[in-house]
């Protein structure tokens, strides 16, 4: 399995919460929302207007911060698949339950401690900017191929993939398990679901 | 339960095979996606360019048949609920299963034929025009109001709603009440869902 994910957004952070409950090691990739939803990329599959190519200090704050955290989780899962899921989630809580900032170096590296990491290899790994962001491009070119749109998006390992949009964190591990078979059921329905999307 | 719909969309036509198939009998009411998606209504909640105000000749096709359709669907209705719904079904059923086309009088009159109206009456209550207007627009508005954006969008009695985008049509009662399970249990799920939509 594999999860398509972008630190600004909350559902995203809902959905690494989910997998970390059941216990599941999805891949991570990047899509990023700044790039997705940018004008100068009118067509989702073939952008032109891309993250990884920007400045990590010029620009809107929001941009910068998002690729400021893309380039320090890439870093992170330097040190292993399971130390990059397990800084994934801490930055994703200091945002999004904490409030803090992605834009500060200071909450990347808390995290980093939050994770356990190799301090001195994470600083080390970050500062390999070049291929930091050659990784981040394969993911987001990959998420545009996909068609990706919005985060967490979802791809089971039978191919099916869906964007998956819950605003209440399950408790416990059963409620988490709930919530994976109904979104599995809707994926792999003879009926091909293709949206199930309430009015707002 | 309610569905709302639009005959121009065949995703409804399947939500309302999907009611047949399980014996449903949802109160139907119409959503018009040339009025959602109309350059004029910027906000979906305050549409100012209302499709039940326009004429029945002049303009774009799409947007005249479907209001001929659906001011003959509220003519069918007037003969019972029951009526209403088989008259949909069968219009449905001409205009997607057949490729006929809505804007033809002699189409929306071979929907009652099959559905077993009165025609005598039928073709006396599509003579109300002003009233038939009126119903109209009070589907389309009690839409706007919802959010509606898209058909078919079921509200279930629990007030839960959510557009169902499905491309392949049950071919058995058995598989209708799985996929309506599926997506019964999205709407009900104690994690809020609000979106599961495939990248495309």
């Amino acid at each position: 399995m594999i999860v398509y994910f972008d630190f600004l957004c909350p559902y995203a952070w809902r959905g690494l919460e989910l997998s970390n409950l059941l216990g599941d090691r999805p891949e991570l990739r990047h899509f990023s929302l700044v790039q997705g939803n940018h004008p100068e990329n009118p067509d989702r599959k073939n952008p032109t207007w891309k993250l990884a190519e920007q400045s990590l200090t010029e620009g809107p704050g929001h941009q910068t911060a998002s690729l400021a955290a893309f380039l320090a989780a890439k870093a992170a899962a330097r040190q292993g698949d399971e130390a990059g899921r397990t800084y994934a989630l801490h930055l994703m809580r200091l945002r999004h339950a904490e409030k803090r900032e992605l834009g500060e170096a200071e909450v990347r590296l808390e995290a980093a401690r939050r994770a356990g990491l190799d301090l001195a290899r994470f600083e080390a790994d970050l500062a390999d900017e070049a291929g930091l962001r050659a990784e981040l491009a394969r993911d987001l070119d990959a998420a545009a191929q996909l068609g990706v749109f919005g985060t967490p998006t979802f791809v089971l390992d039978s191919g099916d993939a869906a964007y998956l949009r819950f605003s209440e964190l399950p408790g416990s591990e059963e409620d988490a398990r709930r919530l994976w078979s109904t979104y599995e059921a809707v994926l792999t329905s003879g009926a091909r679901i293709e949206t199930i999307k309430r009015p707002r």
